[in-house]
């Protein structure tokens, strides 16, 4: 076993720190107190910069204008990205658009490839996917409602969808529909790439999510999909392969977002030590000398740690042995690093005291929508059944 | 022992429930989507006929206009009300106002009953609390540092305060200020009146609190005092016993304070129970068959009896020995029922999965507003202290 | 609301109390060292001075010999007995005795109460209960399998019963065995009554419990029974009724063992202070001088304040509505206060260092023996089922 | 980063697994019904197993009879080992012997060495060390009183000690004791090598601990010096080095009992599986159906998972870059990995029910024994804070 980085990746990551610090830190107040519209210039400028120091879309691939990095290297910047909410957005390797830029690259057709995917990874647009829906458990794919029927050379849409993230100004929404009602129930279903100008594809509203509807890219949209009428070449992959296609895309996925909320804890942990260590709560003492405190500091730095190299095992089991090889380890750091994820953020809140229920720190923001960290993707509950399934069957 | 009510205060609660259910329930989507003064309205109808049903501020004294209850009814029924963000404000009996006309009835000169007391009971104008100060902790009372200088007839007040609840749109202000820098610690503060119009008074802004900064009685503001003149006759009780009056203040508070947390579990248990029991999650099979469920459901409800019967037992030692015997028990419930509150809520929003996130249930507000309870009145970390202290001291 | 106790059981409990300490805890040294048996002698005169004070079996009739408290004046007896691990035997309320000799004084025959009663309540006799089964789940009584087969004018007995606490040296053993195998699930079986030295009742062997077969009645037998043989006049209660007979048993029995559990964390609590107050761990300063030691300090009072008073309002609802209406609030303590129980004994262990760990104090007795709270009686997650069931009823 | 293992080191792995299940599990009843001295023979004639399989000593340095594997190597060897409790003594890398041999291997003079490392390495006798005392805290080591007085060319020391592991049958006691009481704190104690059969050496008793007072190997001794002479030559590494020395012990010790551990909550998690997999619980139902059960299934995997990772990321880094470097990592898994430990092993003996309770499985034994975990070689809390200070150097 080597947990050695090579020393090329720690300067990259030294680099990108710093940017995130001295470029992203700054823009925050004005995105935690006037929303992600009054953010875009100071964000457009910091992706130009990103750009000009060769750090854009460190994991797309090179021949679409990214780094070409692989899963653990990215995982690796996702974590210092995730430091501050701006960070995957800077550096154009936001969710759910870095998911919809890798299904097209492995699955996309020549002419699918040509007109999206150069235009995403640059961020000159951006994409969605419509995959959960309001009626059915997202846990349980098979109760899928969507339904995409053929008709001649076009599939006709009609569902609807909410929690489609980043809908409100994206160009491109990769929908999860029923295309085959009567085929074994994995495979009943199918991706459609639909542009949101497309009649009949109406964003119903943003879904206020913790106090607020949010706009642009930080949103959560309800989708409504009426006669929605798209040409069969829009289909991504082959018909009634949208489950093994969103397998695909879960995976790497989960360990961005566990990089990303590693990226986090970071954050709150050194915004709690500094508070602690300055913060006067009686003449000569400091909240730092007191022993809760310090237990809560060491809790969050072991949790971190094992939650850490927990998902960096998981990277490496899928870069050396693939998605498969790697199902009980993503199940683990589902449900593990939000956890962590959780409680780190709790504690440094509460050692902030008042201070931590405002917005004038960004502990008040990761505390409500990180809340979603345990239910995305498969809540808690589903991953840890999983992975019991798997161990269980060892033993009947 | 006896835990049994009277039938009458049962049937009163029973009264109690069914309004909120049938009036106050339905105002809070607008509420939870659009803010308070988009509610106003309808609030104000719903005070209205709260009035003629008799129901009224049911903790304040008969000859101003209030029901006239005692610490233990008041408590049950601040439990009904507390399903209901918009319970206590209702009936008249909303923090900081109920906690501010206590110590106006009991520590008030006639004059200043005369001005404020009717005016404030029956909601024609609001008052608010300044206390907390941003630069100090809020738990050491020590390090307070607005300063009231005596100055002719006149006190001058100056200092900085913050988390001075509903201060946006309040008439008046019982400002803590130092009056006697000289004095033992716990005899430098005193109260003072200040008519929220007196010049120097300013309300710099309403903080944003978990991504609002709120409005109207909703807020928690950002108040400066310059230069900030009112005559001696402003002071509230005797010069330098700001302490014992907030003391005298913070006890049936606290009371009132956890017995709305129940409230709120209260919800937050039947919104699990409700959505458990009607969601579909596989053919067949509804989410309230699973155990992981129903032993978030089973301990939910076992924490808030073991916290509900605590939170009586408090307010029958201090009904029947006073303020000072319940000591221990008040330290016990506010960290308690604050570690509850935040375990049971979090359970139902688990439960509703993304539905939960949104503000279409009321889970979501209750999820990050109440987060607050664990930090004011004294954060849980500096009332276990408190009690330790007490319990160790026969054994030293 | 009333949480006051009447001052005569107040004095009875003062009473008690230094009875345990003075008598009682001498003699635990001499029980964790050398076993039960080594401190018979000591026990057999407390018992006596115990009977001299008026203060035998007060649980019992007075009419066999004890004093006849209610179920909620013996539950506060119980706490204070179980401050030692000698408490409930010295004073002649011990289980599985005390439970027995409800049954008898409930359902037994004229001659069975001659036969038993006194000599029971005396102390002269022990007895024990032969429910549980070691190839089936004791958490769900359909599946018991010792039978009682009926030929001619008697019962002849075939099964495997383990965890028949105290069979060593009892005189007497209550068996649960199914006479009715063709009967609805709830009525098949029985309670007979199966003198120890009848032939074909035979303990096999005391189970070794956490490092210890134990001796004489702290210790737990596996019995078998083939081809024993009682005449029909053994059976206890009608045939049929031996569920409807142990549930009878088991509520005031959940009781007794949740205040005698909350008796065990009132002396861990002590010792935990007791500990903090006085060790030094640098030069000046005391374990009790820190942070860590006193949040557990607090959260362990509050935990047991809960706990009492859900204890107590368990006991009065089925003092005052009876068995049934209780069920709710028995399944609650079941495992709230278990919970409780573990965690206390946990922390005071933990507080003590190596010392916690040797049998130089009570508490590693504690942290082993009481580790079946959680199981016995039902583990703690089968009562949350149950409870989440009857919640979850009105949602459907 | 690189997570993979040898196969050299995986087939060792699989080797030594084997053993312990095929000839280590069958010992383990006597040993828990009977004693160790019961066992003694059956592991007498495993040793001589091992050692035919080349497989003796695997931590040991080949010059002295051991396999010479490093510190990762071993790592991953005792958590094989740590499935069984008597799996250490069996492949004769047993505490404190493993520690003592390490200290005489480094520190030892030539006739040190030649007197007791092969003796020691072969397991022909035992040795133990004495540091601890009952009077003052073991988490302070500043508090140590046990005396060497330097006499002529003798050392005699007086002191008391106690958790003097194995020290009921060992040949030699490695003895920390003050030789320079005014030199600065940590430069005032010396380590001394005291055969035990050295007048004035006494072990008082083996201080009972969780029910038993052990005997031979499995004991915890109390141990008196009075007037016990030992020549200047029995110094062990330079005088006033003492607590160098310990700490230089202390790092990979750690390492090892984490890892050790971590073979018991595997060892825990396998019968938790088998009994789940097993047990009817109710027609065609089975344990391992149940959610809860399947919850702490993959609670624990992922806890254990992510406990390994980092004890093999602590043992990497003191391999690589040292002990010092290895500080913060060390002091997180101690606390880490200890609570791992114990709620692994208390869900495996839950999952059990009664049978949990007993010695008829290992789970009571782990359960008892190991609690030590949280306390040994300095408390969880010591370690947390040791850990945020150091983590709070950077922010003051």
């Amino acid at each position: 076993m080597d947990f050695s980085q090579p020393p090329s990746l720690q300067a990259l990551l030294d680099k990108i720190s710093q940017f995130v610090e001295s470029e992203l830190f700054p823009l925050e107040r004005t995105f935690l107190l006037e929303g992600f519209n009054a953010v875009m210039p100071g964000l457009a400028a910091a992706r130009e910069r990103v750009k000009e120091l060769g750090l854009w879309a460190p994991n797309h691939p090179t021949e679409h204008g990214g780094m070409g990095l692989d899963l653990m290297q990215h995982a690796a910047i996702s974590k210092e990205l995730g430091r501050s909410p701006l960070g995957h957005y800077a550096f154009g390797c936001q969710a759910p658009d870095a998911g919809n830029i890798e299904l097209l690259h492995q699955f996309g057709s020549p002419e699918q490839k040509e007109r999206w995917l150069d235009r995403l990874v640059s961020g000159e647009v951006r994409s969605c996917f419509g995959m959960t829906e309001p009626q059915v458990a997202g846990s349980n794919p098979n109760l899928i409602e969507c339904r995409a029927r053929r008709d001649g050379d076009d599939y006709v849409l009609d569902g609807q969808k909410w929690f489609t993230s980043g809908a409100d100004g994206a160009a491109l929404c990769i929908v999860m529909a029923v295309t085959n009602p009567d085929a074994p129930k994995y495979q009943q279903a199918s991706m459609i790439l639909v542009p949101t100008d497309t009649p009949g594809f109406e964003r119903v509203r943003n879904t206020p999510v913790m106090g607020h509807a949010g706009e642009g890219y930080f949103s959560h949209s309800e989708v409504s999909l009426r006669d929605c009428r798209v040409p069969v070449s829009a289909l991504l992959g082959p018909e009634g392969k949208g489950f093994t296609l969103a397998q695909t895309r879960l995976g790497p996925g989960r360990i961005h977002h566990c990089m990303r909320w590693l990226g986090i804890c970071q954050r709150a942990l050194e915004l709690m030590c500094a508070r602690a260590a300055t913060r006067l709560i009686a003449p000569g003492e400091m909240l730092a000398d007191k022993q809760i405190i310090r237990a809560w500091i060491a809790e969050s730095a072991a949790e971190m740690q094992a939650a850490e190299l927990m998902v960096q095992h998981a990277a490496w089991t899928m870069h050396i042995q693939g998605n498969k090889a790697a199902r009980h380890s993503i199940s683990m750091i589902k449900f593990y690093v939000a956890g962590v994820l959780q409680r780190v953020v709790d504690r440094a809140l509460q050692v902030h005291g008042a201070l931590g229920m405002t917005d004038d720190t960004v502990l008040a923001f990761f505390y409500r929508e990180e809340r979603a960290s345990r239910i995305y993707d498969g809540p808690d509950e589903v991953h840890k059944m999983s992975l019991a399934r798997q161990i269980l069957k060892s033993y009947r």
